[in-house]
């Protein structure tokens, strides 16, 4: 006979909500009844929040095609339990009673980190009107089923009144957070809390024009990579099985993790030992799926290292969306597309694809994942074209937001910053201005974290290799141990202690800034393309 | 460049759960606002109930070792929520204002089932206290690990404390309840809604009594299958296919499910459209895989087949687990199990499997999937002996609940009835009385679900042959729409709007009866093994 089926109302395997003791966290001194309970309370939240997580992923990969419609519906109403039980009332009053407390007394002690963040979190949520916070997801939701449409017919007049209506959505909700200099700050902050517009335009523009003079040399360049390497036939389930092994060397954990399949590739997860994967594989695209594993394992491997103790509470939480970029950038690029990473990986490249790979030596291949010249696609980009992209929208989605420019213009404003950034222009708008998701799913304020990880990156790097002398001889004799140890008492320890700009401050010894992403770049096309 | 990973606090996409507006759901006549909001509230809370059946499937099948801690911690809060919607007092006060109501007045109609079915529900849950909800809960959390524990270690010792500890919550559980005749009699309810334990015990009683000579007449029987046939090497990719395929054949709809691997197989899902079957597969067993698989779908073709226009209200969810079993063994028995099924799958079996199905027969393997002998374990056992597991487990767990059993004497208890009813003996605990993990998790009125579930099944099949003709001659021409059409109208898409008993009597002409179940084996058996 068949095994049983799991079935049935079963009534008496509830537990109770509040039977998730306090007492059994990490033990408080002195205790406070104000800030045990805001801990429980905050705790509890992420276990939907984590849920919430757990759904997402599973949409992604696993789902059925039908089951769609419920899911909207699950997560809608989880993510409306989330908001409210953040913005509770009584989280409020809990905060308020905290503000004078010894715990709040030094903001970098981990009750300080949490109830700072917490009250910082709070009060912009609070700030926002229901009916605003309602308009903006449902223009979210809205947005990314018209965006879709209208990139699939190249249709910009199709995209323009959702954008426009986003646009005026960002702006009321700038308003209603309030902000000093400019309304991109209030937005930034979402995901890059504490950093300034005004910070990140001066590196920025320093960046851009730095980039243009290195893209430049790069072009006229007579050196290429071999032709075609990459898109030689790479077996999909070989591709895996590299892609695996790879993530596990550099430190993922499988025993707290997966790799999946996805159509677009994202890290997500179920909770602070549950972290999940997911990459795509083409068998004429070694790049694609191999980049984007480790760029995931890199997401990952923070997520792994945040202390799992601390699980829902600011001071075991990723820090901003450039701090996790840092992280995936760091293993994609700095290692993953290194010589030395290469030198080591080579043999078992051979063993697992030994038809597509057999003929290859270790410097070709470096050559052939480092290809750089200019193109219309930021996810396809290259190391050193990628923040030009970025800068583009950078300066594009600020100018909306200004009224600077208007929907209407969007377009030919699109294609003559890419004109003068990077000399090429989209003959299409679906590859242009209409590549990317984020617009039209209310992201404004994200993508400069892009290029602030890479940014960032490269500074933790510097000290890296500072403070743990040659690391490319580490990688070549495949020891990243050393790496992931200094980033997680470095970087992933940390949590939300510090702001960005703090943690780079304190672990680089100075501010924000382009300087080692730039030696980088030039040390390394330098010496491919011979300047 | 990799693609984007989907982190940060993103703070506008959250939905207020209250704007699910109650206008979208079916139209009701007369409006009602107490209704309404029953409705609502009860919806809503099935979001909940389907998020929670969705971290049970993953936990089953794809978490990450290292996950289950936080899952544990997901899954109890959730479940907290769940029975606090349960049991809230505006619940109450909707049902009391809805009482004397007309929507009330006819407990068929679609308003007047769901408020007979959630009344029930409600005054049942709310006798409960708390504390006793949360020792049931933490008992069975405990349970099931000193089970897998006790059963490791073949030791009842270290599992009967655990045993009379949950005994004695289940009679207290009663007790609260409430009943008139037996403490079983609300515990079974719990499980297969306005049964009674008289009456299962008079026919499962007639029923062991009619098994017994079947039983001995195939024991004293010459004949037997070929030997070896299941435990040939049947390659695990091909099984998986070719459950699939016959999953696909008897009507499961694989855009809204899917068919994964799991350790004990079981029929779980994230909502209406998103029903997921588990199997396992060895490569020397074909049976264990293939009759899960069909087994799973019979359960996944009901959760199909329910109104999906009604998802989280009584009208729209399983009557019970004794009809959800009826559907599951429908599919594996008298389908999946008949000489006509293995006529009409002979050609693909080889197709798939041409070295361990080539010299095969239909008979030959239509004999080899249903050899009968006694044995130890239910989950192995055919169906002609099946039922005499649960009659074991039936009268012991009412002589334990009676207090006629003591817990230390059940060892005896139990072999002395395999032996009696069976003609077996375990040589040890772990094959006998410790093999099922229903006790440990406290689920007492729960067995006998299975024998209804067979019971049932055979009054369906009885009466779907006098409707639709030669259902045999169909299966064997792979038409298996006829038979699924007539469940869906006849069982499917009822919902609770009958008990398991007006069902079977509507649906068959006459109430729980073990003649047609009889009727089947006897005719079965009897021509397989000649008397």
């Amino acid at each position: 006979m068949a095994e049983d089926a799991a079935f049935g109302r079963v009534t008496t395997r509830s537990n109770d909500p509040g039977s998730n003791s306090p007492d059994t966290m990490a033990p408080l001194s002195p205790p406070n009844a104000a800030y045990k309970a805001l801990v429980h309370h905050t705790r509890q939240t992420a276990l939907l929040s984590s849920t919430l997580d757990l759904l997402g992923w599973d949409e992604r990969t696993y789902m059925p095609p039908a089951g769609g419609p419920h899911r909207a519906e699950q997560s809608a109403f989880l993510a409306g339990l989330i908001h409210q039980r953040q913005t509770a009332p009584e989280v409020g009053a809990w905060l308020e009673e905290l503000a004078e407390s010894d715990l709040a007394a030094d903001p970098y002690s981990d009750a300080g980190c949490n109830i700072a963040r917490l009250r910082h979190d709070f009060e912009k949520q609070s700030r926002l009107p229901q009916r605003l916070v309602e308009e903006l997801a449902r223009a979210a939701s809205l947005g990314e089923q018209v965006w879709q449409e209208a990139r699939k017919s190249d249709d910009f007049s199709q995209f323009q009144p959702l954008l426009e209506r986003t646009i005026a959505l960002k702006r009321e909700q700038a308003q209603a957070y309030g902000y000093e200099d400019s309304p991109y700050d209030p937005l930034l902050d979402d995901f890059e809390p504490g950093e300034t517009t005004a910070n990140i335009t001066r590196v920025l523009a320093e960046l851009r024009d730095r980039l243009a003079p290195l893209v430049a040399k790069i072009a006229e360049s007579p050196r290429a990579p071999k032709q075609g390497i990459l898109s030689r036939e790479w077996p999909t389930a070989a591709q895996e099985r590299f892609g695996k092994m790879a993530a596990g060397e550099v430190g993922f954990d499988f025993s707290a993790g997966r790799l999946d399949t996805t159509a677009h590739p994202f890290c997500g997860g179920g909770g602070p030992r549950d972290v999940r994967l997911t990459t795509r594989y083409q068998a004429h695209d070694f790049a694609d799926a191999f980049f984007s594993t480790l760029h995931e394992a890199g997401h990952g491997l923070y997520e792994q290292g945040l202390p799992a103790e601390h699980f829902g509470l600011p001071i075991g939480e990723a820090l901003s969306l450039g701090i996790h970029e840092s992280q995936s950038r760091m293993w994609e690029n700095l290692v993953g597309r290194s010589s030395a990473f290469w030198r080591h990986m080579l043999p078992k490249l051979r063993a697992e694809f030994p038809q597509a790979a057999g003929d290859l030596s270790a410097e070709a291949f470096y050559f052939a994942v480092n290809e750089s010249r200019p193109s219309l696609i930021r996810t396809e980009s290259d190391e050193a074209t990628y923040n030009l992209h970025i800068i583009v929208r950078f300066e594009l989605e600020q100018a909306l937001l200004n009224g600077d420019l208007k929907g209407a213009d969007l377009p030919e404003a699109w294609n003559q910053k890419y004109r003068d950034y990077l000399g090429v222009a989209s003959p299409t708008d679906a590859d242009g201005c209409l590549q990317d998701v984020h617009w039209s799913a209310g992201l404004l304020g994200y993508f400069p974290t892009y290029t602030l990880g890479n940014l960032y990156a490269c500074q933790f790097m510097e000290q890296a290799r500072r403070d743990l002398g040659d690391l490319d001889a580490q990688f070549e004799s495949g020891e990243f141990g050393p790496l992931l140890d200094w980033l997680r008492t470095n970087v992933h320890a940390h949590g939300r202690r510090y702001t960005a700009g703090e943690l780079v401050e304190r672990v680089s010894g100075g501010p924000l800034s382009c300087e080692p992403l730039m030696r980088h770049l030039e040390t390394k096309f330098g010496a491919l393309y011979g300047f």
